[in-house]
């Protein structure tokens, strides 16, 4: 890692940091409050290679199918996203979002087949999608590469702040940039509120090489903040590449590859992150880090049961440096586990404080512990001493204010 | 069922109606505060046919081993109870559970193999075995059939009441009682804090079919408060039948049988649904039923998955009929669903009120919704309209209390 990290360099902006790419995000009269912005538009230039990973929920937003039928080609090139309604389980689903992409087509004179839809917000309700519409000419002719950062807060609900990540690497002498936006709010989870992600990059290439490592990207990045199966009716994250740096075509299984799909997933990780330690108040980020077990996917398992525990998220809330539902959730979340080897840390800029060795608990400087739990960003750190895989997930505590949030999202 | 249950009738008291049984409970200096009782002894005047499940976990507590070898022969006399201390993950774990037996057996004069041992409370801390060990011999001169409520209390923790449940069956002339008591709060789920049930009856069963039928029961009842695999390290439900009431012993496949499983599925359903609703403050006991499905598991899967959603719970607690979260955390349950088919309803003494139709939202009467949502015990009704196979599962609302709670348990 350390070598590669040096490799990718985070730069500042989100996508319109890519070169080519355009945005806009404003009010379009879809929520009551106008000073809340509620579509965003983005915009490639040129044509673009598309891949995208959607919600794994039996019950799919309108504009999943939408978009699925849209990348089929693995052609795309602008997207258009509202929130304040998801158009799920809602009348006339298919054909408002369907509606949406053709404004944006007509507007930009690109085919509606090139359009990307997604939607957020609040379920059941049909979506008022002449405000979209009406809303799309005068924006287009907004579209600017200055405008990334209004098109990221007009894709929030909940969330508290805007989420961006920009990178450059090196590519045989090319520079080559990735730059995204992200929305969800880590006070949802585990029942997950709609995580969305837009990527866009200048790389040269085609579109099954971008879907095998955007697959792979998000396993061990959105994934891991929320457990298996436990989507919203919504989530998609799509990777746009425009081709713009030039330079040969990356190929599967060469270094420049690998390099790139290091990238890709530190911008995911990175948006990732974000979205779980996003929460008002004292919401805190929460990473748990499982080491020395006998394969990846037992310790992301067992990490992501114990970030999705209410006990230990409620314990993180209240600086409780609670091992045993650590343990606990470690125990129900159906995999391996040795709990008698297991040893357990808690840890943070403030230090690390070793509370349970061999599954049994040490005595421990209490003092130090809740210091350490005090902090913005906590880590639980499980050695299993079974194997030599790791795996990290991450989550937020369980704040008064996530019950305060969800109790009345509809108002 | 109507038939059935107008023969399972409901008497007053726990374990304690039940002839031949006697319990104790008060403070042996385990909890700091001596208001708060700590352990709770059952007695059986004559030995019992016996049998216990267990909690899934894969980090258990040394009580559940101490018990599972002491039920290897199914049979047992007498229970000993703590709260305060799970002796979970804590040094001298097994030792101290057989110390906590060889004491009650030794004051009892009976064998130690004829001892079960539980314990809920904080976990990793070594239990103040000699507290339990000192109190016993007194305590055994002060059991009483007049005790079963000081020992509900004494098994409590964060639950905000005692738990019991008797009821009567006349089984071919012969009169057999089923009492119990337990304890568990709804607030803690969906990572249940420990649950623990203790049932006692004098019917004649060998203990083969009693495990068989109490695993069923369990099924039906406690492990539909929680989700699967979801439990503590400590949970346990046992069952102690002395035979006292005479008459024919209860055997497989007959009327007798099945009746006396019905009887004992509800004092099981009813204890589980008391610790679904048992929460401080606003806490509600939410049902949420699936008619129609094509399979029992199918409608169990789905009905666990919505009372298992955090968001379905905050809306609950926020009054807020926002059934799309209803479909979507049926969405994510990893089961056959048609969502276009579904209806969904909410409802209450206050009335039904029916807020989405094949799959999509219908304008309905929020004023309504909200008076439906306002009470103690609400439901969520939902038609799948795909089959003949039904099930309900409880749970409650999430509240602020529950982050309370929680935030601080071990203070």
């Amino acid at each position: 890692m350390g070598n590669k990290e040096g490799k990718i360099k985070t730069i500042a902006g989100g996508i319109c940091a890519v070169p080519g790419f355009q945005a806009w995000g404003g009010s379009c009269g879809i929520r009551q409050n106008k000073d809340k912005k509620d579509l965003a538009l983005i915009y490639s230039e040129t044509d673009c290679e598309a891949a995208a990973v959607y919600t794994k929920n039996e019950v799919k937003a309108a504009p999943i199918y939408v978009t699925k039928e849209h990348l089929e080609n693995g052609k795309a090139r602008a997207v258009v996203v509202n929130s304040g309604n998801a158009n799920a389980c809602a009348p006339m689903g298919k054909e408002n979002a369907q509606k949406e992409c053709a404004a944006l087509a007509n507007a930009l004179n690109i085919s509606a087949e090139d359009v990307i839809v997604a939607s957020t917000g609040i379920i059941g309700v049909a979506l008022p999608v002449e405000c979209i519409v009406n809303a799309i000419p005068q924006a287009v002719t907004e579209l600017s590469a200055a405008n990334d950062t209004a098109a990221a807060e007009a894709i929030l609900t909940t969330d508290t702040c805007i989420k961006q990540k920009a990178v450059q690497i090196d590519l045989d002498g090319t520079t080559v940039t990735i730059g995204a936006m992200a929305k969800g709010s880590g006070m949802i989870h585990p029942n997950m509120g709609t995580m969305l992600g837009f990527v866009g990059t200048d790389a040269v290439i085609d579109s099954a090489l971008l879907q095998e490592l955007l697959k792979g990207c998000i396993a061990r990045s959105f994934n891991r903040i929320s457990v298996d199966g436990d989507t919203s009716t919504n989530d998609m994250v799509c990777v746009l590449a425009n081709g713009k740096a030039g330079g040969a075509a990356i190929k599967a299984g060469t270094e420049s590859c690998e390099l790139f799909r290091e990238a890709l997933q530190e911008v995911c990780v990175d948006l990732a992150k974000k979205i779980a330690g996003d929460g008002e108040g004292a919401g805190r980020l929460v990473t748990c880090t499982m080491v020395n077990a006998q394969t990846e996917e037992i310790a992301e398992t067992l990490a992501k049961s114990v970030i999705s525990s209410s006990l230990v998220k409620a314990a993180m809330f209240g600086k409780d440096a609670n091992w045993g539902r650590v343990l606990c959730a470690m125990g129900y979340a159906g995999t391996v586990l040795k709990p008698e080897l297991a040893d357990v840390y808690f840890k943070s800029k403030k230090g690390s404080v070793k509370v349970c060795e061999n599954g049994e608990g040490l005595l421990f400087d209490e003092e130090l512990a809740s210091a350490v739990l005090g902090e913005e960003q906590v880590e639980i750190f499980v050695d299993l001493k079974d194997g030599t895989a790791s795996a990290s997930a991450w989550g937020c505590d369980l704040t008064y204010d996530y019950v305060k949030i969800n109790g009345d999202y509809r108002s």
